[in-house]
């Protein structure tokens, strides 16, 4: 049975207008982002059109319903069309006295360019007349009239805008006009009738006079275009779920193109690249909105409207202060002037760029707009961090001979990449490795797709604000745009500048902070941080009370990880150290020996080495934790596959080829994941467990002895059962005991263990009973509790993903639900085996800002990422405590 | 802190004799199995020695106090002796009437053979006087005295049995004695001195006069056994677990060597072979009860003791029948004649040959003696049915001529191997796969590893209650005993009928149940089942409450499964059904498809014979479910792999041999069973899924239509998310529809999937809102639960359960407290999604008794098997619920 609601009173439709709303700026699940923002502006008595906001709860019923409407739905419209009838004194489809809407698209998250918009709407051949005669304006009221046939055509009946824009372009050759704003008025009637044919020949239907049925129709085609494939793209992308449809907002228009005396323009109240606090934007005389994001016009920049509207500017700019102090964050604006008077379309919060983010944060708080606490939860995002993170070319001056163009710089930072030109190219390029750089005369949302997949995005046309710059720099991904010094020719898939021809597959380097367009593949190096960014960065720790660590290895990742404020390290592979120089030798003498005597010999050599490794380590670590992994991967990984090398090595070890294949045979596995590693290799030769804890040992105390602050944490991997742990941890106190007698001296040390084995999380609380600390190896884990392969999962994760198998990579963000679950039994677990257990973890999903929630909610210790994740770690972590409160 | 216990009062020792005793025969953990029977039978006023057992407690604090009794013990002890003093009227040490004692181990679980006596204790210089006076038998005083220091000697100071047997043989010689009983009183006095000799060559120290010292030493020896290398194996091998160590029993001496009125024997009250109702045992006149036992002297049947002690035999044959209805069971006895009189030494229930457990059950149950319920839960071991349904000889006729000797039946049925000669070369054989015949003069507990890792054992000496024969008949493994027909030459490794030298790595074949030898690999066929073996198993079905299916993906299995009872299929493997014949081609052309055209094509042509296949299997199964996996492998398993067998593919298909290496290439797999596999497959192949489905509905409808009652559940193999199983059944349902409406006919079918992935089991209660049924595979659950993958778990798993790091083989039995966790959830989430979940296993686990109790307590509907299984599983399931009331 269906849960019954009293329908009678549910309410699908909230206004808002004339100082007033119905909802307010929480409400963005119901009325999406602009729906509760154009609310909240009203209700904070700034100039905003007024207007109606269709919930999302109607888009789910209509997607539910096969495009029916709620039966309240169609009352609650007609009350709102009188609603906007009253506040603005006119009349839905009166000729003498025209109200006329604008209808579009918001859902609770920004979609930019992905849902469709309809202006303009009411208009028919009586009304037409009506708006020339009221606005004095023949030519506006025509132009008006062919734009709304144009997008009414194209978006709601899926006319190819194309259609439209071939018979305006005849025009212009016939009437030897160069511009729209060429053509007469009676050029523009005889467009309306031309427009109107090529409605009725596309759709067979004559062009609907009636107002309200324009209206259904339009609403009809918001709703549709949430389940098109472009906009289930982005979500999916971008990850956004959980949202049920889009809302409707229906607003009375106002015209930016009512003459001379109007304009329309976006901005944001503070740079969006930088950061700097002055207004960033552009506008257009005598335009509506639409020309200005659409990047087709070339506009002005905003700081010049203060000369052409002295009024509405100085109006615009202190209600850009007003919005900012209400919304506690930087805003992105649209506005419209008609006849002089401001009103604002929209406001939401600016998307920005990871430098843009930190700063902006740093002077909200320093000017005393906002809090601290309000700045790290809410402005900046661990995307930001990410982003800053990424690499910027080594110099910008080496390369100044190389530059072979040069456009607008739309989305910071630097990539290299082979040229590509279309979406469906990089995609292609992306799947098998590339790197490219997608370069298009502009972007649609169609491309979405390929420009995820691209290191960068170059276009010819359009400004900071068209398609391609906004979404570059929402995903942190650099985009030149408007590079006017290029003609792309997609026929021969080349570009030129005049000089140089660039063809599909050569190299080019961008870079998204100057704009320059560079041959060749220009050397990278990582990026330098601000002073903001240190600041902002310390003020995260303030508020942090869960402790981030670096999965390192060696001397140099150390060093690396404290610059970036790791707490310790989490995580040190020690196979890695096996394979440096004449190492790999001995640890395949090791491999090939028949008797612990020989293995103890060969294993003998190996520990000068790792002891080496660890002193530089627990140097560079002064005062730090270091977590040290044994031995994990199986032995057949560190022998040649190869008959060359296997021949090499017969050579060097003066053994017979046979041997070492047989070796190699002997040792090979038909699951090396499941197979003899991990702690099972310390469990069938504890003489490897003793030389490792002898090297981590033995480096301990001579440090300590030296008065370095040494905290050694020795981690079993791999265990599965509590007498795994325990043999180890036999083997590792007795020779460490050894050592402090051989030394004289002892250290403190710990004896822990990874949990990634299924069974290890069910049987955590005798585990710890045994173990000091646990370090959760999320990948593993996931390997174990999925039964997925990583190296082969690549044959159907994507697929998954795709079809919504999965929501996720369980890979890249943990599965909260099932190994979340693993997870969460663990620690539980483990702190009743032992109230004081050590718990971290150490997998991949330690750097993931979704993964970092979870772990702070269980309430881990720390969590350990790769060094340059681990200030993204940082600033996960304080979110996850603020937003908990 | 320790638990306080109130020491004064801790009773350690427990007394028995004079037709009371303080413990009873439910004290098994506490007195072990021979002390519990001891008090019993002295409790119920049968013929005891009286004597004392030291419980298991004493064992346990000895082993983990280094050494140490528990300070109470000694003074418990004296009372005992006491005790025995009171009792039998004389005194410890007093050599005018001296009291001697034997000392023996006995722990909560038989142990035959494993752990040391000593007999005659009190023997000193002075005593051996004593009693040759008060026995007026000098001889049998100095032959008891050389004894008790022999086995003084050995068993408890280590001095190898050998020396004092070189010394005997050496007398021997000497004085030209061919037995032991040639030697006179003056001879076996000279023969003390030379043991007193050798005790003190060997052990640096005088034998000890002290019987209180002899004593004490004795008891350590006993506790000390606990320990011992063999005794841990016998432990391991039999999955004796959870035991704290062995009671002692210290009893007064009775002697059946004190003359020719005195003997000794061992009997079965029923034939442990046949079950026959018939005393079943041997004795010898004038021996001490070890000289049976070992088999060093060939002893009479128990039938001919009844005209050399008729009135001891008829008290014989009397207790027995009162032990058989007391014990409600068969037993195993020793006793003991002492100058005529009767001693019961031990009781025990007897083991058995699977026919005989079978036999016996069914008789005592129509003899009134007892219960069905009694009969099934205590009578029968699953693995006696396993022993039942071992393979025999196709025929005992056409092998006559190439029997090349015969011995004694030790334990039935018929096993063919290569010949090797020691335990050791028996274990390597096994870990190599080689099926072997262990052959040896004799057996001794150091051999048990060897006997258990062999197909059947072949002793040329001792009888039916030797050590070989008694071990091999627990175990069900054919065993021929006592066989004087060969000689065998360890030296050259071979043995001789005196015609015909068999050597090491010859196959030979044993009839267990005959005695005969034969050479060559005869050919081995199925048991047989008895009239008995159906009835007892119709009184299992009679209190069984869950179902048993079998594991069969032929018609022929299903068959099988029906002649073993099973109760419907609960798993029928579709993969095997693509190997036959010209079905694996069909199916390459799938593989090698690269549209899914192609692919449908090829599995266009897949269909008649899969749905051929079910057709006949649904017709078998008339009535009953049959559960159908669908494809599970990943594709490349049914690529070749070999250059040879490519070739021959590729000229078959007329496609280059590069097309099919390129596709081995692109199918490989790091990890085979964490990759593109289950229902992986099926949802990026969908058109396979459908193929099956439409195989199996339309099977089931045609046959419906002839009036076989089809029940067929249809199983998604590997489902980790709820939304690939809804993926599946979608698939699945619609096609069944399509097949309903071109039919004109439906049929009832379920479908469900496998919970074999962690994370399934964790999902389990959102899985069963979509499913029918789940059905645990716990052979992947194990493999993901543990990391472990089976194909290469063997290089580390063995020496896990030798070094007890896992308890037991956790692909053999189901580890319950890891693993078995997720079946639990499983089961338990499963319910709560579905109330009327059909839940069952099959895995590998549904064959283990251990694993069916455990399946039985959470409730599961069924356990599936293979057919072989069956009845075990019918066994065990009943046992769970009878053992569990």
């Amino acid at each position: 049975m269906e849960t019954k609601v009293d329908v009678s009173t549910k309410k699908y439709v909230f206004q808002f207008g004339g100082g007033k709303a119905d909802g307010d700026k929480t409400q963005k699940d119901l009325l999406g982002g602009k729906g509760a923002n154009l609310a909240e502006m009203s209700s904070i008595g700034l100039p905003v059109p007024p207007g109606m906001t269709l919930t999302t709860e109607c888009c789910s019923f209509y997607s539910e319903h096969e495009g029916r409407w709620p039966i309240e739905l169609e009352a609650q419209v007609r009350a709102g069309v009188s609603h906007l009838e009253a506040e603005t004194g006119s009349q839905f489809g009166d000729a003498s006295n025209p109200l006329l809407l604008s209808v579009r698209s918001g859902a609770a998250v920004s979609m930019p360019g992905m849902m469709d918009t309809v202006l303009n709407l009411g208009m028919n051949d009586t009304v037409v007349d009506g708006l020339a005669e009221r606005s004095g304006n023949v030519r506006f009221a025509y132009d008006a009239y062919r734009r709304f046939i144009d997008m009414f055509g194209d978006v709601v009946m899926k006319v190819s805008h194309d259609h439209f824009e071939d018979a305006i372009d005849s025009l212009k050759v016939e009437k030897n006009a160069s511009l729209d704003v060429d053509l007469t008025a009676d050029d523009l009637k005889e467009l309306v009738e031309q427009y109107k044919a090529i409605f009725l020949e596309h759709t067979g239907q004559m062009f609907p006079e009636d107002p309200n049925v324009q209206l259904r129709l339009s609403i009809n085609a918001v709703f549709g275009s949430w389940e098109s494939d472009r906009a289930r793209k982005y979500r999916q992308i971008n990850k956004i779920k959980d949202l049920i449809g889009t809302a409707v907002n229906v607003q009375a228009m106002v015209f930016g193109n009512m003459g001379p005396n109007s304009g329309t323009g976006v901005l944001f109240t503070r740079n969006p690249s930088t950061g700097e606090n002055k207004l960033y934007g552009e506008f257009l005389v005598n335009a509506q909105g639409e020309d200005v994001v659409a990047g087709i016009r070339t506009p002005e920049d905003i700081s010049k409207m203060e000369s052409a509207f002295p009024e509405a500017f100085s109006q615009l700019v202190e209600t850009t202060k007003r919005l900012e102090n209400h919304y506690q964050n930087m805003q992105d604006i649209e506005f419209t002037i008609q006849d002089g008077k401001l009103y604002l379309l929209q406001t939401r919060n600016g998307k920005r760029t990871g430098a843009s983010a930190i700063k902006i944060a740093v002077d909200m708080v320093e000017d005393g707009i906002l809090e601290k606490e309000v700045a790290i939860r809410d402005l900046v995002e661990p995307a930001h961090i990410d982003q800053l993170l990424h690499p910027q070319f080594e110099s910008t001056e080496t390369y100044q001979e190389d530059v072979i163009a040069r456009g607008l710089p739309a989305s910071p930072g630097a990539a290299v990449g082979q040229v590509v030109f279309s979406a469906e190219h990089a995609e292609e390029a992306a799947a098998e490795g590339r790197k490219v750089i997608l370069v298009r005369t502009e972007t649609s949302p169609e491309d979405v797709g390929g420009m995820n997949a691209a290191q960068g995005i170059l276009t010819s046309r359009g400004g900071m604000t068209s398609h391609a710059a906004v979404v570059a720099r929402g995903w942190g991904k650099p985009c030149v745009a408007g590079c006017g010094d290029i003609s792309i020719d997609y026929g021969t898939a080349s570009f030129t500048n005049g000089e140089s021809t660039i063809k599909e597959g050569d190299w080019i380097s961008i870079n998204g902070s100057t704009g320059e367009i560079i041959q060749g593949n220009q050397k990278l190096v990582e990026a330098s941080l601000s002073a903001e960014f240190d600041r902002f960065m310390s003020w995260v720790d303030e508020f942090r009370d869960m402790n981030v660590r670096a999965n390192a290895d060696t001397p140099e990742d150390a060093r690396r990880a404290i610059d970036f404020g790791a707490e310790g390290i989490g995580l040190c592979r020690t196979e890695h150290m096996f394979f440096e120089g004449d190492r790999i030798d001995s640890m395949r003498q090791m491999i090939l020996a028949e008797t612990e005597e020989a293995r103890r010999a060969a294993l003998d050599k190996l520990l000068p080495f790792q002891k080496e490794d660890f002193r530089a380590i627990f140097r560079e670590m002064d005062g730090f934790p270091v977590t040290i992994r044994l031995l994990d991967p199986p032995l057949h990984e560190f022998l040649p596959h190869g008959k060359e090398e296997q021949d090499e090595m017969a050579r060097k070890m003066g053994v017979s080829i046979d041997a070492i294949q047989g070796k190699v045979k002997s040792l090979a596995e038909f699951n090396p994941m499941l197979g003899h590693r991990g702690c099972r290799l310390g469990i069938t030769y504890p003489e490897i467990t003793e030389m490792q804890t002898r090297a981590i040992i033995e480096a301990a105390v001579e440090l300590s002895q030296e008065g370095v602050s040494v905290l050694p944490e020795i981690m079993v991997p791999l265990v599965g059962t509590v007498e795994e742990f325990v043999h180890q941890k036999t083997v590792i106190e007795k020779t460490a005991e050894a050592v402090f007698d051989e030394k004289g001296s002892t250290v403190e040390y710990l004896i822990g263990t990874m949990i990634e084995i299924p069974r290890a999380a069910l049987m955590a609380e005798a585990i710890a009973r045994e173990a000091s600390f646990f370090s959760f190896g999320t990948n593993d884990l996931t390997q174990m509790a999925f039964g997925y392969s990583r190296d082969d999962a690549g044959k159907f994760l994507p697929e998954y993903v795709n079809q919504k198998i999965l929501k996720d990579d369980p890979f890249q963000s943990l599965d909260i639900e099932g190994v979340g679950q693993l997870v969460r039994i663990g620690t539980e677990r483990g702190r009743e085996g032992r109230s004081d257990l050590k718990i971290g973890i150490c997998g991949e999903h330690g750097g993931d800002p979704a993964s970092i929630h979870f772990f702070y909610e269980l309430g881990m210790s720390y969590v350990s990422c790769s060094p340059y994740r681990v200030p993204i770690a940082r600033l996960a972590s304080t979110q996850a405590k603020l937003q908990q409160n």
